[in-house]
């Protein structure tokens, strides 16, 4: 194709993008950004032989198209439509699936090992946003990849943003890189210096020194002497929106046989003046109007993560030695108040959960009182530092982890649905669910007080709408309460979180059933509080459990172990997610597939009770 | 103290470890190499006002001794005495518990934070090894100070080595900047340069460009421009065994006020010859002769680390797909055997699992058979990389994880007893465990075959000392076996991996106590074989469950849960580690601790039958 015609198809692209997202929600800005750098990519390199990773994958829909599913990229992130995110079972194109940042440059250079000892020759390309970048593994893979000196391509796509502003010094050193005033300026010296020295008097000595130094110059001062040192030879910065300057770098790598890192410079949300304006809030966005970018939004009450937001201000407020941490993410999380009023306190350590969840310990064991905010699917890259670095030495960071649960249209892997089973297995550890938006409040009150670690997880989106106690109200700690009691009941529902106004909705269903039920808010999944197994409890008929995470060593796996060591013998029915990955879809048919709707449960609980 | 002083005084503390090590076992190279660094650290700064964090901690005896654990010192890594790791419960100095890599820097930060927001004016310095300084916590932690521009000083203690020799092109960076001929010349030809000018015929708009370009060698060609990139003020490198120089730059920095990073080049074994020669031999090492360094090893059966190495060099003679990872483990692994035979095929990365783990799920993306071997301990650095790379895209990856279990000495930091309780968590995993190395054998002789993920843990130190079979044997995935038979056995006691044989013993005293008693070998911890719950199993007085792992979420909870689920009702008695930490001991009276020792084991049954 011809550049214009290259250009031509940008626009076609985009336009498809635009209206897409406007219908169906998702990544819109990271994927204008990169339509350019995806076109001039697709151009020179031929992927029935070369191989392109996208780290995270949110910037890929371009890709999408491309490859194939143009035609049904009207069904993006709806149920069997799709998915947001490359994956390798959508399509032989999609060359390993991504979710989670900073994976691509391992990826790639494992694929590239794989071409290698089967003798096959492709090239392998990773493209990874400088927000990625600041995430470990990607500086793990790029020190070995240095070492192995393999042909592997990495390119960066600098668009100075993670989701929000890009943190961290790298960050700082690659927008020094794109302005380079220092080599530019030391080049231009040079040549002034060079081409004025009045050469008749120089001896040879000193003209071999003039090579020398022009030479270390050279070698050193060049941007990306960062990279150098980690053993790639760096190329750029590029306008990762032309596409002739990108073909042309592109073409003169492809004779390469060394590391290589690329460096473009895009910006999010290109060619749509709202996004470009707004980056951060169309990063991933829900359904909006196409004309004027507002965002549709139904009148509903505050979301869980408006309340934490809320909470951790008014806990700082009166205890000065919280601290908040995110990684990347001071909007998503609800952070931005407490940053506006305590910058002193707020830290964005960018995308970096280890280091994150390390720092906080740090802090802990200095005398703050850290608190850390981070998607419950995204803590899970920090089992370790949760266990070595916080509950073995029993610190007081508080983990408030949103996103628990069926994140909906982001898909498998975002959900978070792991964290009650794998959180459950460190000891020390506490971890609690609320019923709704104000017992978010109370526990984040309760939680902050304390000295020694805690884990809160709440799901993404609206609470449910109940009145917010403005001061901490009396809330035990380690306590459950019962929220539904019905006269000489039958059926016990242990409920975790979300699950408790699913349970009660189900236990009127079974009372109308004459099935009468009793609905027990667990509000701890560890320690599990034992005073839920009163007699009443264990003497009913079926005692069950709901939550929203994996069956496999949760919250209904505790209860089961519990009822075994005290040798309780009762009929335990769990609800929950089975043992195996959840698809993208809308919340409400992701929960129907997994059986946690109120007349699921119901209608499982009164077969079980009737023998069928 | 004056020089002659701490030199004599380093001596001395220098036999103290040598003598102690040799007794005790013990992490002898690193802490040999750090006994001048340390000492130059305690006479510059104040350990009541400053904070000190040792990253890993096996290099910090001399920091102990210093600190008022002289006295017993001769306790280390022994039951109750002190431990072989820094850990904030034992000393006030111990400022942050340390025992994995790269936590350092990311626990300093924290603590220095802590210091600010409080108004106190303590130093805080982290002392991280060039291996650690491969794991992407420590790039992490880097990126985020040197944007904080907080006086955190870092101290680069370069001993060329992680564990075993430092791989990636950091190491090489490094080793460049401690010879830095390119600087050194560059800086000679500069001057020199400069020197021979005819310096009447230059005008000053020729001076102006030569001290610019002057500047720009000096900013840019210094070794540690990387460090610089990140934010940080380099100084170094400096000679990590001499006193005077490293006073001298200690007390330089302390008036400083922004990030520092000081390189110190230390040896690894230092003053101890047979240590020097052999750094890798003496970095953890058992009791040995301190005379001759001759090790002192008891006549023994091979152990599983050498039954892997050899079983997965047979493997890959066979099936040229398999390849190797270690994460700067390639002896302790038992992989240097197959890194000799298959150079092409082993990838070392480093002391990064993270990377380990999504390099191996884009070879296996690729076509290959990646086999991961790294100790349970470290590869919960790389839980989400499990999920999110390898199980969700459901890759045949092959995780052997060496020393699962107590692990005895090395104590709670490297106890390797949640392997099965996370993983468990994790959609699409197999989890393996064998009774016998001969076992482990046919294990991953079946495992390398199978297109999915799987993971084989096993026990540090000698097997059983059974028969090894050369050829893979009939083993049938995902079946488990009986092991002992009794005639209307009472009790069956479900075992996995190194319990099997310590449930035989106990089934042997309790067929002494006429307790007739059946013993099942699991082999699968997931998914759990259903034939083993046959009627005979379920209709037992009791059902008893044996692992070396935690019981929260462990291979008993798997079992409650599947009784749960199948509505069978049988009395199960879970043997296991309860949720807590378990310190430092010999693994025999670690075992005791835990109440899994074959007599415990037969006595809580037989109690439980007598209703006592």
């Amino acid at each position: 194709m011809s550049l214009p015609e290259l250009k031509q198809l940008a626009g076609e692209i985009r336009a498809l993008i635009l209206t897409t997202v406007a219908k169906n929600g998702g990544h819109l800005a990271p994927s204008l950004g990169t339509v350019e750098l995806t076109l001039a990519l697709y151009s020179v390199f031929d992927l029935e032989i070369d191989k392109i990773v996208w780290d995270v994958g949110h910037q890929a829909y371009a890709h999408k198209i491309l490859t194939g599913r143009r035609n049904i990229f009207h069904t993006l992130r709806t149920k069997g439509g799709i998915s947001g995110f490359p994956r390798r079972s959508e399509s032989p194109y999609d060359f390993f699936g991504v979710g989670h940042a900073s994976t691509s440059i391992s990826a790639a250079l494992g694929l590239l090992a794989a071409e290698e000892l089967q003798k096959k020759f492709g090239k392998v390309i990773a493209i990874i946003g400088d927000g990625a970048l600041t995430g470990g593994e990607a500086f793990e893979a790029l020190n070995h990849a240095g070492q192995l000196k393999k042909n592997l391509i990495v390119i960066l796509n600098d668009n100075e943003m993670s989701i929000a502003k890009n943190v961290g010094a790298l960050s700082e050193y690659l927008s020094e890189i794109r302005l380079a005033p220092q080599y530019q300026r030391a080049k231009k010296d040079f040549e002034t210096f060079m081409k004025n020295l009045p050469l008749r008097d120089i001896g040879d000595k000193i003209l071999n020194a003039a090579q020398s130094v022009r030479y270390g110059l050279k070698s050193a001062i060049v941007p990306g002497s960062m990279f150098e040192a980690l053993g790639f030879t760096y190329l750029g910065p590029v306008d990762g929106h032309d596409l002739r300057a990108m073909k042309d770098i592109f073409s003169r790598v492809t004779v390469l046989d060394e590391p290589i890192l690329i460096h473009v410079h895009t910006k999010k949300g290109k060619g749509y003046a709202p996004a470009e304006n707004s980056p951060e809030k169309f990063h991933g966005v829900g359904k909006f109007d196409e004309v004027t970018g507002e965002v549709m939004k139904k009148p509903a009450p505050p979301t869980y993560t408006e309340i934490f937001g809320r909470t951790i201000v008014d806990c700082a407020k009166v205890n000065k030695k919280i601290v908040a941490i995110t990684a990347a993410m001071p909007s998503g999380t609800g952070l931005k108040k407490f940053a506006e009023i305590f910058p002193d306190r707020f830290f964005d350590v960018g995308i970096a959960e280890e280091h994150a969840v390390t720092l906080a310990a740090g802090m802990a064991a200095g005398g703050l009182r850290p608190v850390v905010a981070i998607y419950s699917t995204f803590i899970q890259r920090a089992y370790d530092q949760i266990l070595h670095d916080v509950c073995l030495q029993n610190l007081p960071v508080v983990f408030c982890l949103d996103r628990a649960g069926l994140v909906g249209e982001d898909g498998a892997t975002h959900h978070g649905v792991f964290d009650m089973a794998f959180l459950r297995t460190i000891p020390n550890m506490n971890i609690l669910a609320p019923k709704d938006e104000n017992e978010l409040r109370q526990m984040i009150f309760a939680a902050v007080e304390n000295n020694f670690p805690a884990a809160i997880r709440y799901p993404r989106g609206s609470g449910l709408g109940v009145k917010i106690d403005d001061a901490p109200k009396n809330f035990s700690w380690g306590k459950s309460e019962i929220v539904f009691k019905s006269a000489r009941a039958e059926v016990s529902i242990l409920a975790v979180g979300t699950m408790v106004s699913v349970a009660v909705e189900a236990a009127e269903i079974l009372g109308a059933k004459k099935i009468p039920a009793n609905v027990i808010n667990a509000r701890f999944i560890k320690p599990l509080d034992e005073e839920i197994f009163s007699p009443e409890v264990c003497n009913s008929k079926i005692l069950a459990t709901c939550e929203e995470g994996t069956l496999s060593g949760g919250f209904g796996a505790a209860v089961a172990e519990f009822l075994a060591d005290k040798n309780i013998s009762a009929r335990l029915l769990r609800f929950g997610i089975q043992d195996k990955f959840i698809e993208h879809g809308a919340r409400s048919e992701l929960l129907k597939i997994c059986g946690l709707t109120a007349e699921q449960i119901a209608k499982k609980i009164s077969d079980d009770l009737n023998g069928r």
